[in-house]
């Protein structure tokens, strides 16, 4: 046991790999010198042996419980992280004479189709470039056409702080990109084909990614796929058709305890991470207008707040003070600039309250420092962002 | 620091994930939740920070010296194991119009051979299966014919306990699978176009691949090629084209400086391995014809001894006894039953010490079990297995 040793850890907002809860990291810590009853260490244990067997069985079963997953779904633990899924979706559903539907909603989705162009005939069924990243599609009606092979999206784009309120309607097959957001809620699996989600935002370390997949997706798929890249190879293999990443595999389970037994599963985790981004936004509407943000707020993210201080002066300033007082891993994406609060499941609401104290007490110090200037885009609120000095709630 | 809670753990011979160095593992222990001067636990890491980019390069430099490496040779750390290199090398160095040839020596290159063939046209230059996979091609001739696009070979065969004694000499771009001897000894890399090995073995938990690839091969290799499956785009993101295994990545360097300044280097290790086979070997010699093995002495593997008992009963309950001896992972690999001794890097002397007392005990306390048989082999030395009752040297 480490309790005589506990350090004093920062708050880590951190876009991914991200936070893990405390009780999981210490499980894991004590797992890479012996796994309990085992008299090895997680790093030297078989991948063939009946204790990993064991591991890998009460992971999938609480994904299936957790998710409610219906009974048609393989669950499958692979290597090659989302990068390595954007070319087997496309490989296994789209055949040769037939179009994808893909959702450009940011970042990764637009990373999704460049790959699946390597693969197949893609159509963007909707593209939110163009605006910025601000929004998503509308909701009302299904989206993408009905001849697609299937229809792609992503849950929640990481980079641009967008997320899906729920799996949005199509005539076509739904696959999910939910590497983001994959059990930080409940999600209704009944209507998605296949999802997929690496572990290292809400589940565990880099070095393995959940797909989920209807057997119907593998009943279809081509001939002549090497096993690696092969669902149906992985699905006989159960998830052992080679090596896979054995301590990464173990930290899952251990989430997947802390989710289930420790949180009551996804309702009341969904509930707490609405209520950490709720607070955050908070104080940003609070603060406003020193911090910025495009996004619309119907699509505002409960996983990633992405928003700017006035200057990108004082971006850098933002992410020097919140490292000194132990908030890290607050910059944005290289991509975008700005700044990126990362709410991930291992976050608690103790962290994000010392976050919104933060962005109060910066925004009070720094104020005023900045030269009125015209407004670069929409504030939290969706109103026109001022560049008014206003008063800020401190305690 | 763990001093005050050190486990007793078990002597680990499991042939992968194998026994990592005490060291190593309490070094990775203390960064699961905290890596040193961070303030996060390395699974939060992100893989775009300053301090995930100096471990990335301070392990490329490690292998640099440690592997002689030329510097024509980029240093890559991918995920996917040995299976995805096993359809990154023919999509990348077999053209439509040419061959590779492999050598199939045993459970793995045939393996090889399978994945290849799904992209193109593999031919088998030297097989060792009708012989049961006993011996290695002679290698005083070049091997493989000189118009193959390459000359794939496995430098050790976990599974069957043969390992090549050097790089073999080819008229053909050599490609070496390493997986289970990389930098267990040194090696000639000048004469290696590509090698590649997954870190389960010598190096570290599994999840990350090291692959060895001469700028020669990235110049000739075929447009189109996804880059999640183009050593290139790996090669161009400096290994961060995507997520990479972080804590796996960090473990490799852990064992990467345990090599380099506390092992001395490859010449010591290697020593060291040999000796620790030889002891084992030893110790099935002095208590022949209890134990019997096939593999031919010139061609046996110093991280892996293959051998049986006189009665698959027997082997049962060696590995039985074993466990309960606090050796551990000596069952031979499922396609073949039987024993499997696995001296990677990370068993000592000691442990190796304390197995070859083990077989002599054991082989001692059950000689009279046997009941008189035909030998089923050829005994470690070359010469017959005979069933009768010999004298075992006891402690």
């Amino acid at each position: 046991m480490r309790t005589s040793t506990r350090p004093a850890l920062a708050r880590n907002f951190s876009g991914g790999p991200g936070a893990l809860p405390r009780r999981v990291l210490e499980q894991a810590q004590e797992a890479v010198l012996e796994l309990p009853n085992t008299g090895v260490s997680i790093l030297g244990l078989s991948h063939r042996s009946e204790r990993f067997r064991a591991i890998l069985d009460e992971a999938e079963e609480r994904v299936r419980r957790l998710a409610h997953l219906p009974k048609t779904h393989h669950v499958l633990f692979l290597q090659g992280g989302g990068t390595l899924q954007f070319s087997m979706i496309p490989l296994t559903m789209l055949p040769p004479k037939r179009s994808a539907d893909y959702l450009v909603t940011g970042y990764w989705s637009k990373k999704s189709v460049e790959a699946a162009r390597y693969h197949g005939q893609v159509r963007v069924a909707w593209n939110g470039e163009p605006d910025g990243f601000r929004c998503l599609p509308g909701q009302d009606a299904p989206l993408g056409a009905s001849d697609a092979a299937y229809l792609h999206y992503v849950s929640n784009e990481t980079v641009d702080g967008l997320q899906f309120p729920a799996v949005p309607s199509s005539p076509a097959p739904i696959v999910c990109d939910a590497s983001s957001d994959f059990l930080s809620r409940p999600c209704d699996m009944s209507r998605v084909s296949l999802l997929y989600a690496h572990a290292q935002k809400n589940l565990g370390p880099a070095g393995v990614t959940i797909v989920l997949v209807d057997e119907q997706v593998l009943a279809h798929r081509p001939s002549g796929l090497p096993p690696i890249l092969d669902y149906r190879a992985h699905a006989d293999a159960r998830s052992l058709l080679h090596t896979p990443a054995v301590f990464s595999c173990y930290v899952v389970l251990l989430s997947l305890r802390w989710l289930e037994d420790d949180m009551g599963g996804l309702v009341n985790m969904g509930r707490i991470n609405h209520e950490k981004a709720a607070m955050v936004r908070e104080a940003l509407r609070l603060a406003a207008p020193f911090y910025t943000s495009s996004v619309e707020p119907a699509c505002a993210s409960d996983m990633n707040v992405v928003f700017r201080c006035p200057t990108p002066a004082l971006d850098a300033r933002f992410v020097e003070h919140a490292d000194s007082a132990g908030l890290v891993g607050t910059k944005g994406h290289r991509s975008r600039g700005g700044l990126r609060i990362s709410l991930y499941n291992g976050v608690t609401l103790e962290d994000a309250r010392a976050m919104a104290q933060f962005l109060l007490e910066f925004a009070h110090q720094h104020r005023d420092q900045v030269i009125p200037a015209p407004p670069r885009c929409i504030s939290p609120q969706g109103g026109d962002a001022r560049s008014e000095h206003v008063a800020l709630p401190m305690s």
